[in-house]
């Protein structure tokens, strides 16, 4: 098997890093245990072998395309799907009620990874499908439940999320697309939308479109938008496929990477027959929508994990089988060459993809933690807790591992030298595949506003609160250890400069108004992701090194290496904490005040 | 025409920061003045635009293959190619005797620059070709001058230099293509070479490669190697063209940007045919090369400056004409959308395409205006002082451009979002294309051990006294500037740094020998380069400041946008110098001491 994840890392990171097993106590999770969690792991890690990995190469020379007016995929996608769905990983984490197997977020999503960083292009179809499923089974009614669940959950159907239009990206506000109730309750939408993954494709029977729309009348803004299920196929009385709903394909995006799944620029309405089933009440779309999202945006977060991930691994196995050049204090060319691995600025380079991207895979399955304890925790103002600490940190999940674990790929190319730069080796597929999950979800600049604009401000900053407190145990645990007391004082330095800074920027709100607080927010952004990932490498090298002493030698080595990444990032990485905080005191406007017209002549 | 590099800019840079026209007032460049320069850069901008912007996309998706047993490239190269040659471009700063037009490098590389930024895959044709007339013009016999020259100059021939071997990219000591005397003096190769850029095509007459080879018996590794004129076709005694001289293409190479240029792995004397001319002495191969590479490294960051500046360009274009979103402080969604340039976070990421892509142009030409000093400076002493600075600067020349001009296209991709990754527009192009520059003419982690381990020892840290030299004259300048007072004391504060921590680690040599000095290479090569390229937006700085007052408005506002980059980089990434000094005084071991079996089980 190609080594895409490292099963002992998963293995780590759900057993001794989340104590998942203390999920099953609970009652939704009472029939699992770790007998049922590891065989769905290796079913996972074995069909994203088998299947996703042998696709990837050839679906991303063999982009999707229209042929004989339908959208080609790739030879293996549908059955890679298909294996996927009939194994269950679209249903792991949904209800039973529905088909759904009730498994925890921090399972499925552990399962999921495998499936990314094999083919992260491809699983944008359960991706997307598993969050239109969640959302129908939380806002839907029970003729929608009926209707859509069962058949999104066996991957019958796939879903879409139909947001962004050809002039609204980042600014849903300003969408066109109409919705015109009839006479029979159901509205009428005509539109165009852009950027839809699994848009249109024959690898099953439906697609179910997800789409905000404005019914007219209502209010002006995001305060205006709906949400309605449109499908492709309208499902007659019996619930067997009907006719075509006038959902048009109006082109296919041609991307730089992810090229395996169509990207869809759809016309909804062209001929006035599109019919959509609004969900829940009028003009709640964005509210229900945004609802949903944290787990979409965990996924786009796992998604550039793995592309790092895959990157990091196969750049490992490369630096360790090829040889080039000797050591500094060593240089006679009458010796042998040594394995790259040896060279300190290639371990350098591994190092950090190490620190990136196993940082990365922490924070996303500690995300799916939160989601578990929101959902599931026997303790009300628990689950309002873990709800709140999830908001605040879900601008972290999705965009640091997307920025570097993008950086994490860069690495790998690197290692490889010429080779990674041609595509008979897959680090530069991956360098261009996740160079998406910078920009989807909410681009990472809009995530630095959202963050720093709202989420260390709701509830009178009570998830920041939250969040330094889970800062505090870790470090209250990791202040037993001797060995890493340099990691202690550090992150508590580092702790109450991101307090300062905060408290000095929102007093500033009321000095300078929200320009000149917001001016900066991506500097704040990096400062604030910096103590995350901080912090959840201390809580790793803790749990290495109270398991350390009574471990065999090869997890020794495993626990090493959690130490040494760390070290690696409290030393690399961390300090720059330092000079963010003071641009970010200074109120600097340096970006906000460069005039249009002196950037350039 | 496509605005790719601001004409305004380099005007700004070759009369205004650099003052090339001082330059004529020596004899090599008597016959130029500024009258011959302009025309040269409009032919060069006209040129870029009508033949080289207008292939770029086209070469990138249909790169050069095998058809019919020869290597065609896309529609359009040829003529561009012949136009860039019959305008005077590969001859521009070669001497006149074979038929150069002995400009300034300095101008000839701002002339360069357009075709680059327009089109930098095929540049490498062009780039190749000006670096082995050079060769051949300081090493080369007369025979070799007479049959070779005045062709590569006029663009009858191009060159290719072969260095690297599958097995040997980085670590030229262990090449193995061999070069055996024969009876009549002249030597025969045999071996593979790699990576060979523009080693086969049907552009022209004849390809002259530059092969490095082991004559058998002389010394093991880099002493033994020597260089050998191998051209593709061999010429008959009154110069025409002759017969094959057995250099067989084994493959291409599939990259992922820079596709236009075919880049081959080429097997020399399958057949035993294959005749090499040696250039100047045995072993003395390795030597040659690189009194040369000097320049190439410079046409490799000139390269990456302008990847960078065309994304740019775009990018801010991009930005003055979408709309998306509204002002913080103002989102009522009745109001008018505004131009996305009017958001603090894009002009970041304009602000900071602008600090990289503009600085690195800076700088390329400056090294330039190094060149055409060791070469033509009436002072003995001066010109050897250029050559050891430029010796010095030339790691920061070729990576620091490669890797934040890297990072420039990335935010061009943010900038325009969804739009950035299709290949509908550039910018994804520039991004791929870009990542090659990191990689070939030494990887930046060599240039990171070649600027610590071996640049700021030489003469006893001669060009280092130097380099410190230039920045005490621009501060001197800049201290009569009131508004600079703050850039002032940065660059003084951060010189103090980079000399302090440069003679601790010089100092920590003795103490724990080479291993432990250059362990952390990459991290002085970041914050030694942070100090050039500070100097250099300092230099730029001080020359706008000075200029505004008697300005128009236009040239205010350009005036304005080059203070506000300097005030972007030393206040956004400046600063990082010190974290950067404090980890490499620590003479920290972390990547060091990773041990190979704790990277990943």
């Amino acid at each position: 098997m190609t080594n895409i994840i490292s099963r002992r890392d998963i293995d780590f990171l759900l057993y001794e890093f989340l104590d998942v097993e203390k999920l099953c106590e609970r009652d939704y999770f009472s029939e699992h245990d770790k007998d049922i969690f590891s065989p769905m792991l290796d079913t996972a890690e074995q069909i994203a072998n088998d299947h996703f990995v042998t696709c990837a190469e050839s679906g991303d020379k063999n982009m999707a395309e229209l042929i004989d007016g339908k959208v080609e995929m790739a030879e293996g996608s549908k059955a890679a799907m298909d294996n996927l769905c009939e194994a269950g990983f679209i249903a792991a984490s949904l209800d039973n009620e529905y088909g759904g197997l009730q498994l925890p977020s921090t399972v499925s999503n552990a399962c999921m990874s495998f499936f990314q960083a094999a083919n992260v292009g491809l699983c944008g179809l359960p991706m997307l499908t598993i969050g239109v499923a969640n959302l129908i089974n939380v806002y839907g009614d029970e003729e929608q439940k009926t209707n859509f669940l069962p058949r999104l959950l066996t991957g019958h159907f796939y879903g879409t999320m139909c947001l962004s239009e050809p002039h609204a990206g980042s600014a849903l506000t300003d969408i066109r697309t109409k919705a015109e109730k009839q006479d029979d309750g159901n509205y009428s939408i005509s539109g165009n939308k852009m950027w839809i993954t699994g848009g249109e494709h024959e690898l099953n029977d439906n697609i179910v479109h997800l789409v905000l729309a404005k019914i007219p009348g209502g209010p002006a803004g995001v305060k205006g938008i709906s949400l309605f299920i449109v499908p492709r196929y309208r499902l007659n009385e019996d619930g067997s496929i009907g006719e075509d709903n006038d959902v048009a394909l109006a082109g296919l995006n041609h991307k730089m990477g992810q090229r395996i799944t169509p990207n869809c620029l759809l016309n909804f309405g062209e001929n006035k027959q599109c019919t959509g089933y609004l969900v829940g009440e009028p003009h709640r779309g964005l509210e229900y929508m945004f609802h949903m999202m944290n787990e979409a945006r965990i996924a786009v977060g796992l998604a550039a994990a793995c592309c790092g991930y895959a990157g990091y691994l196969y750049s490992l196995d490369y630096a360790r089988e090829r040889t080039q050049g000797r050591a500094p204090d060593n240089k006679d060319p009458n010796n042998k060459m040594i394995p790259i691995i040896q060279h300190s600025d290639v371990k350098r380079m591994l190092l950090a993809q190490k620190a990136y991207s196993e940082g990365s895979l922490a924070l996303c399955l500690y995300a799916s933690s939160l989601v578990d304890d929101e959902k599931t925790h026997p303790d009300a103002s628990a689950r309002e807790d873990a709800h709140l600490l999830l908001d605040l940190l879900i601008p972290v999940v999705k965009a640091w591992p997307s920025e570097w674990c993008l950086e994490a790929n860069k690495h790998a190319i690197q290692i490889l030298g010429g080779y990674g730069y041609t595509q008979d080796y897959p680090v530069e597929r991956l360098y261009r595949d996740n160079r998406l999950n910078m920009i989807h979800e909410g681009t990472n600049g809009i995530h630095g506003i959202d963050l720093l604009g709202r989420k260390v401000l709701i509830n009178d900053g009570k998830g920041l609160k939250l969040f330094i407190a889970e800062i505090d145990k870790t470090i209250a645990d990791a202040s037993n250890e001797e060995s890493l007391a340099e990691y202690v004082t550090s992150l508590i330095e580092s702790k109450d400069i991101v307090i300062k800074t905060t408290e000095a920027l929102v007093a500033a709100v009321a000095a300078s108004g929200s320009n000149v607080f917001l001016a900066n927010s991506s500097t704040y952004f990096d400062m604030f992701s910096n103590l995350v990932i901080a912090w959840l490498w201390l809580k790793q090298a803790d749990v290495a090194t109270k398991s350390m002493t009574n471990a065999y030698e090869a997890d020794q080595s495993f626990y090493h290496g959690k130490i040494q990444a760390c070290q690696y990032f409290f030393r690399f990485d961390l300090p720059k904490i330092k000079t963010q905080a003071e641009l970010l005191c200074s109120l600097d406007t340096t970006c906000l005040d460069m005039p249009e017209e002196a950037f350039a002549c």
